[in-house]
Parts: structure tokens; sequence; C-alpha cells
């Protein structure tokens, strides 16, 4: 039995070291947002950073605000805040394009390293769970590549486990989601490293659902390379740029395909030959969207001010607390916890599955209660240390059981496909 | 001698159909804007649709606006529109990423095909002037796929002539600038299309700077696949998504390996293997930055009730009057017109090289004319007919003459690098 109720909840709340951080996001009243995993909620300054993209250096400084307002370099800008945040030092990391195509130039760097240190390495291993966008782009690059180049899908305790048996000769490439985005499963950064290392790999991290969300050293753990997008934890606003970082041991040696201006040494010579920047910025490859991007700022801004340990400690606070409430609250009904209970194997979300999975979380959203559904079954709930407390995580359990207990979900409004993204 | 004078161009002004249409952009007082060749000028509702984007869109519906929004759809309705404007039909195209990415899927497709149709054809050619990022992605595309791709260089010359000496049998795809970007020389699409059809290769148009300028009609001419950007005279903003147009009977021949999940046929099924939407769909790739892209919409709409032939006419009177001032009130001067003269041969742009170049457009920039430079010696004055008169021509050349004359270029702070983007 648990001795936890509103009222210890709204304790913790009080003596919560990072509540003032909730000032920094606009959420809609009578909303709790447990969706910050799929998309960030507004920044506080967002409209009046748009507004003066739009009207002082669009409007007004027209073509010059590519120098004079700093547009040119804001990949670079930003990338340095996100490398703050991930293990990076400044200039290893740049904020453009998207997860799925910095995956590729990744990937695509990458292959080209082995060709030349061990060119019958031919095979990228990555989880069968991961994204599905990054499985779909490497799938693209391997048939692109031909000559033998193919994807290899592993499940996840082979990962965990080491690859004990698909870490063969013929592995070039890892790439690995830090986190599962379906079940919250953290992978150990340093100790898997080091094995797909130990096997004559390299590896690319997808940090997607981790940047922001606890504390990352790619470099202190030897990664060589990493991707991620900034509008989940990152609160960068729908679709923001994503990011790519390179240990700087690789950034020079060799060049991404594609290669366009943005990432020439010297662009405005307009040169018909391609002579790549040095360092991270190679990995550019043309022009930003300037807006999207500049909003994005706004919320890798908030960072700069937070201690990741701290986020760390109270994410894996309240999911805990998730956990102890669906334990004590919920178990008369059919509902595993899919996410593992372990700290060290634990990202920042709690994921649940039932049978009537979709009609629970549409009827969770009709009462201002906002998590997701994942094919098979899937509710996802993500916690998000600086702007969801404990209070919050009691009130979601409860809805849950009401839910549950009186079998509101079999409403027919709550089965209709398409209501819950 | 001409006998034009400044009342004239007044009074043709007067006279102009398409002068309501400047309504539709807020441009800085005192300035005359002839660059949106490079960036179009902010349009008149951009600060309140990126407000209503980030307050009500992000802030309110949060992650359920990728389907209340529409925000998922948002790569097709503005292809949509786009594909209108440049002889394509609904569903023809999508807006999405950058040019640069963008011309990697297509000819990356192109050369698919070529390689089950014609597995000899492994060079690509394209103009040495054409803007460099092409080149640099078809260098960058051509050395990750090996075995014999290669990048030729032709002169503008060639491509007028119809390949009289470069289109061998090895010649796979042909990828070409609509306009020269410094010269501002047109290229004919549908006779061009036709050579490079003859000699067994396909074709992909960068139309970049012709989209929104002028008349197009890519499936008239008989086009394979286009690509191009919305941010010049399609003013959408700084950075704002690019374009991709496949002809409809090649669009579902092969995929493009930048295969992310938003080409995917079943998204949401988030199954491991990757399966092509029917169509356009298949050439997105990952999540788009929602800010930029909602602001680039409203510069497709005033298009919606633009009659591009009118435009296309305004746009060669002022081109001509821009070329007979030159030729008669500046005849002193070591200037050259890079433009040709021939209409059939002119984009929307006129171009003039001086040996101080860089300083006179620096002068003029210095009084609220802003046209821009690139090496070497070229001054480029992009005529935008939406939102550019003739009196503003007028007093361009004029403010030109006195530079000139009074040799006002010749200050040290019109010599320092860096102050013309």
């Amino acid at each position: 039995m648990t001795t936890t109720d509103r009222r210890s909840c709204e304790l913790r709340d009080s003596d919560d070291a990072l509540r003032g951080f909730r000032e920094e996001f606009l959420l809609p009243p009578e909303t709790i947002y447990l969706d910050g995993n799929s998309l960030g909620p507004r920044t506080k300054g967002a409209t009046e950073r748009a507004r003066e993209v739009i009207e002082d250096e669009w409007g007004t400084g027209l073509i010059g605000s590519w120098n004079t307002a700093g547009w040119w370099d804001l990949p670079a800008k930003l990338g340095d805040k996100v490398a703050g945040l991930i293990g990076g030092g400044a200039g290893s990391a740049v904020v453009t394009d998207t997860t799925s195509i910095n995956l590729f130039k990744a990937a695509s760097a990458a292959l080209k390293m082995q060709a030349v240190d061990a060119p019958e390495r031919r095979v990228i291993l990555t989880q069968r769970e991961n994204f599905p966008s990054d499985i779909y782009m490497l799938q693209g690059l391997a048939e692109q590549l031909g000559d033998g180049y193919e994807v290899r899908l592993v499940d996840d305790a082979e990962v965990t486990a080491g690859f004990p048996t698909t870490m063969t000769a013929e592995v070039a490439l890892v790439v690995l989601t830090h986190v599962n985005y379906r079940t919250g499963r953290l992978f150990d950064m340093e100790s898997t490293t080091s094995a797909i290392h130990a096997g004559g790999a390299l590896v690319v991290w997808d940090l997607c659902h981790s940047a922001g969300a606890l504390e990352i050293d790619l470099a202190g753990s030897g990664a060589d390379m990493a991707i991620g997008c900034t509008y989940k934890f990152l609160n960068g606003g729908p679709g923001s740029p994503a990011f790519i970082w390179v240990a700087e041991a690789l950034a020079n040696r060799f060049t991404q395909p594609l290669s366009g201006w943005w990432g020439h040494d010297r662009p405005f010579e307009m040169s018909p030959d391609y002579a790549p920047a040095e360092g991270i910025r190679r990995y550019l490859t043309g022009t930003q969207g300037i807006v999207s991007m500049s909003v994005a700022e706004l919320g890798l801004d908030i960072y700069s001010h937070v201690d990741m340990a701290a986020v760390r400690a109270k994410s894996l606070e309240l999911s805990d607390l998730f956990i102890e409430l669906v334990d004590s609250r919920l178990s008369a009904h059919p509902i595993e916890i899919v996410t593992p209970r372990e700290h060290a194997h634990r990202g920042s979300q709690v994921s649940i599955t039932h049978p009537q999975g979709f009609a629970i979380m549409s009827a969770l959203i009709a009462r201002g209660i906002i998590g997701d559904y994942r094919e098979p079954e899937v509710l996802r709930f993500g916690l998000t240390p600086l702007y969801i407390g404990f209070t919050e995580v009691w009130d979601t359990v409860e809805a849950l059981r009401d839910i549950l207990d009186n079998r509101l979900w079999d409403a027919p409004e709550h089965k209709v496909r398409g209501a819950v993204t």
C-alpha cells in the first residue's frame, strides 16, 4: 500500500526547486500536458520573437539581415547551445534541417570512413524499435549505395547485452535511439558505445527523446556522432530544425554527400568546386527557415540556466510516482507498465498498455489530460520536469482510474480513429 | 536618344494594372527594393499568421494541431499552390526542405531510373554558372555513388545551342537553372528539354529564379522534374521551404534515398519497413518547420489572383526601361550589360558590370536603393512587377548616374567587404 495522496503531491510541488521554470511556458488552462516528449509547449517569448524576425529583420533589414541580424550564423549559434546540453564543446554541433536528413549525413559520412578503414564492413545495425524514420533513412541509404550495404534490425535486449550475436566483422555502423520512443527504455551511452567500438563499428546516437530530458555526455562517452530534434524536450516549436553533432576527431575526416553551399568553406566566392568548411559546418547544406529557427532558440535559451542533474532527478521522481500510483491504484485492470522500472534504463516518460489503449487515451484527452497513443496498445505519458508537477501525475492516474473503473472509455466517440495523434 | 523622363515613368505607373499588388507587401519607407530575386519582401499578413500558428495552433492546439490545424498536410497544400504557378497539376508538387536537398532527391531518383533504363549513362551535365549549391550537391551525389558517376560543367552557350558537343551517350541527367542567377539569362524550357530528351537524358529544372517571375509550363514542356525556392519571387520569408515537382508519369516509378517517414504510405503504422506513398508525397522526408512553412503560404496566396502573363509583360517592360536608361544615361562609364537583350533570353533582373561594382552597390544601398553584388564585378537588380514600378527604375539609374559621374563610390566606407550581402 502507498501512503501517497494528493496532499503529499502538493507538498512535493511546493518544495520543487524547478517549479519556477513553469513560467517560461504558456500552457492552456485546465490542461495537463504529458506530450512534451512529442511536441514541447509554447515558450513565453515565441510570438514576440517571431514578430521581431518578421517585422524588424525581414521587413526592415531585408536582405541585409543575413549579416546584420546574424541569420547566416544561426545554425552554429544554436548548435553551440545544443552542444552545451549534450556534452559537446563549442563548435561541435549545428542546428539545421530535419533529424532524418541529419541521420543521412551522419550515416553517409560514417560509412565513407569505414570504406577507407575497413571496406569489408557494410552492415548497419539499428534497433527494430528505433523510430521508424531512422530505419527508413538507413534503408534508403543502403539501397542507394548498393554493393552489399544492408540494414539489420536488432532487438532492444541485444543492444543492452552489448550485441552478443549481431556484432560481426561485417558491421560498419550502429545507429541507436538513446530512448525507445514507445517504451521509454534508456540505453546506456558509455557502455554501449564501448561495445560497438570493441566490435570495430562506429555509432550514431539519436537523441530525440533524451536531449533536454537527461544528462548526456557524448564526448565523455566516446560517441562518434549524434542527431536529434529540438521540438520535443527542447521546446523549439512545431517542426523546429534538428541538430547534428560530430566528435572532434572525426569532424574533418570526411564530407557528407548533401554538400550544399552552406557547408562550403567560402560560400560567397561562388566557385564551381565544393570545398568543405572546417569542422561541423560541413554538415550544413542549404538555406534554413529563419522564422522557425529563431523561435527554436528561445527553447534552447531556457536551458542556459537549468541544472540538468536536477531535471533528471525530478524526472525520475515523477516517473517513480506515476509507476507507484499505477501499481497501487489501477491494479484491478489489465494494465502493463512497459517502461523499465530500473532508473538506469528509464527515459523521461512512462508507457503503459491496455487492450483499449486508444479509447482510454481519447477519453483522457477529452478531459484535458494530453498524452498520446502509439500502436499497438501503448499509452505514452511524457514527464517533463520544467512544467509538470507531482500533483498533475496524481490527477492523471486518478483520471485513468475513473475512466477504467467506470468503463468511460466505452463510449462511441472515444473509438473513432483519427481523434488522437 | 531616349524621350523617356521621370514624368513618363510616373504615367506608366499610374496606368499599371498590377500596381494594386504593392499593398500586399510592407516595404520600409524611402527604399527601392531591387533584391526580391534574392529575398522577397515581407508580406502584409506575416506577423499575424505567425501569431496564429504560435498562439492558437501550437499554444492552444498543442500536439493535436498536426491534425486539427492541418500541419501534416501543409507540404501538399502549399505544393498544389506552387504547382498552379509552374504548370503542374494538383498533387504534382510538395513544399518541403531546401532547394539543395530537393535537388539531391530529384537527381538521385533520376539516376536510379537511368540505371535501369540505360545503365551505361553515368554523366550529369549542369551549367558552369548554375547556382553553386546545385553543382556542389551533384558533386556530392556523384562522389557518393562512385562507379563512374561524374559531373561535367557546360557553358551557357552549349545549353542554348542544344548541347552539340556535350550530349554524349554517357549522359544520364541534365540539371539546369532556368535563369542564370548572375546574368539573368533565361533558357528556353521546351526546346532545351526536347534536346535533352533527344539525347536520351532526363532533365531537372531549377526554378529558383523563375517561379513567380514568369510563365512556366513544366508539364507542357515535357520536363521530368523541377525544384525551386519560395523565398525569392514567391515572397515566402527568409529561408522558407523549397518545392519539388515530378512529372506524373515518373512520380511512382522510383523512390528517392531520403526516404523518411513523411514519405511513407502509412506513417502512423510505425512499421519497420519503408513503403513509399503514392505520387509526389514520396519526395517528403522528415518533420517540417511549421512556422516558416505557414508564413510562406501567404506569399503563395498572393499569386492566386495574379495574371502571370501580365507579370511577365511588366517584367520585360521594366527591364527594357532599365536597359534603355543604362544605354542612354550611363554611356560615359565602363558599364557592360550582361543580361541578354532578347526578351526570349531574359529573366526578371538586369545585371551590369563595372570594375568598381562592389563599391558602387555599397553607395547605392547607402541611399536606400537595394540591389546586390556578385563576384566578379556584377551588380544585380531584381525587377519584381508586383511591387516595383517604372519610376523606381528611373530613380535607380539616376542614382547610379550620380554615383558614377561624381565618383561617389570612391569613399572608403564603400570599399569595406562585408557591407553588401
